[in-house]
């Protein structure tokens, strides 16, 4: 089996490290990632500027591809012209952080996994639910489970899987749940500051409101300990409000 | 009625300076725009780097708030920090260029009036379908027409419409349809290059695969020189891949 790795926090990142080490006992890994930190890039893609790809080591030794692009770069990359053939399945990750509910729009991580998706390929995205990790072996065990799983059933073209993990000993967690996108979102806070030149900038900071009650909720699985997993795809249409919209008649507008 | 208008191309666009301008006919607008080209950054926000906001000025008066920062960034710091108030309605474009089918996830301008209805702010994202427009005033014309629609019949936290219009007079405009995301995407291409001191890069390009045979696809309407309307929103989750991996048993590998 033929694996690509990427993330989104970059190919330095301890997660990444994690996870293709961790992937290594199930396939033949391809490490592809962006050279710096892509957090919340959403599926940026690079179209004004060229793109560099260098190998990168880890201590001493070849771990992967850095690309000075973004997530959903690295997978179009790494597959187009560095693997030159469609992978078996993509997996992004481990994240530093989880990516759930309104969060899953801003993930780089989500978003490496979305493109590979689109390209027809199988895909996992893969966060744990500390920006400062401790159980990489946690999420990097369920996320081998579930790319067999993923390989035997299949996913439909345009669909990845969105998981996310409890950062917590494997004993202590519930669970595996399957969830769909939570609708919690962010009360955001944009703190004035001033710079030592006394101009005013802006910080983005703010809370997560959780406002998902059941546990089939990514978000409201993730608070009570248990591993969520949400097929995601990218197709946005409203289906409800296309069919509420057919007595608009914006036919008459034209 | 109070209206807040931004885009992806940059306050110094020429799109986003016909549309303020046909919108100031039908309500109080208020521009909050990136200070530079946005262009396919999705739904990328800023966290890791604090934002500015400067007064912009057009042919010597002030036009609006530039923000060096992407198009999700101006609407929330648009509402929360230059308004300090929900506007009736954010419209974001005119886009130069279309943004339909698959290019509806890479787009900046989508993810504006997206980032508006996560909100709760009824928005629409609206583009011409040239990437050199000529016809700012059928585009701008309609857009009028559909702000009352939207106000009128309002729309559900969480979505927003994204409308591409032909780059025609409006005679020539076959009429208005109601659809929903298409299916065609890109056959990437990752053209090597060598600069001047002998090192490799690589420039994307490609060709959009118009898979999109029915006219309720924006794709095949735009094509077919109709304007597209799609209702879109934020929930990625598949949910008849949600249904079928009930199946999977999943919960077998916690």
């Amino acid at each position: 089996m033929r694996i690509l790795v990427s993330n989104d926090d970059g190919i330095d990142a301890e997660g990444i490290g994690a996870l293709a080490e961790k992937l290594r006992e199930i396939g033949e890994v391809t490490v592809v990632a962006p050279r710096t930190e892509q957090s919340a890039v959403g599926h940026k893609i690079t179209m004004k500027n060229p793109l560099r790809v260098t190998d990168y080591k880890k201590n001493g030794k070849f771990f992967g591809y850095a690309v000075d692009g973004t997530p959903a770069d690295c997978v179009k990359m790494g597959i187009r012209n560095i693997l030159h053939k469609k992978p078996d399945i993509v997996v992004s990750g481990i994240n530093h952080g989880s990516n759930t509910a309104i969060n899953t729009i801003y993930s780089g991580t989500v978003s490496a996994a979305r493109e590979a998706a689109i390209m027809d390929v199988p895909a996992i995205a893969v966060s744990i639910t500390s920006h400062d990790p401790a159980q990489f072996d946690t999420a990097a065990e369920i996320v081998n489970k579930l790319v067999l799983l993923v390989v035997k059933h299949g996913l439909p073209t345009g669909t990845c899987l969105n998981v996310n993990v409890p950062d917590l000993p494997r004993e202590q967690i519930k669970g595996v749940l399957l969830t769909k996108q939570g609708t919690s979102k962010w009360d955001d806070i944009y703190e004035e500051r001033f710079d030592p030149y006394g101009k005013k900038y802006f910080w983005l900071t703010g809370v997560l409101l959780e406002t998902d009650k059941d546990l089939d909720r990514d978000q409201c699985a993730i608070t009570n300990n248990y591993v969520s997993v949400s097929p995601i795809h990218f197709d946005l249409t409203d289906y409800e409000t296309f069919e509420k919209m057919k007595s608009w008649q914006i036919e008459n507008i034209g």
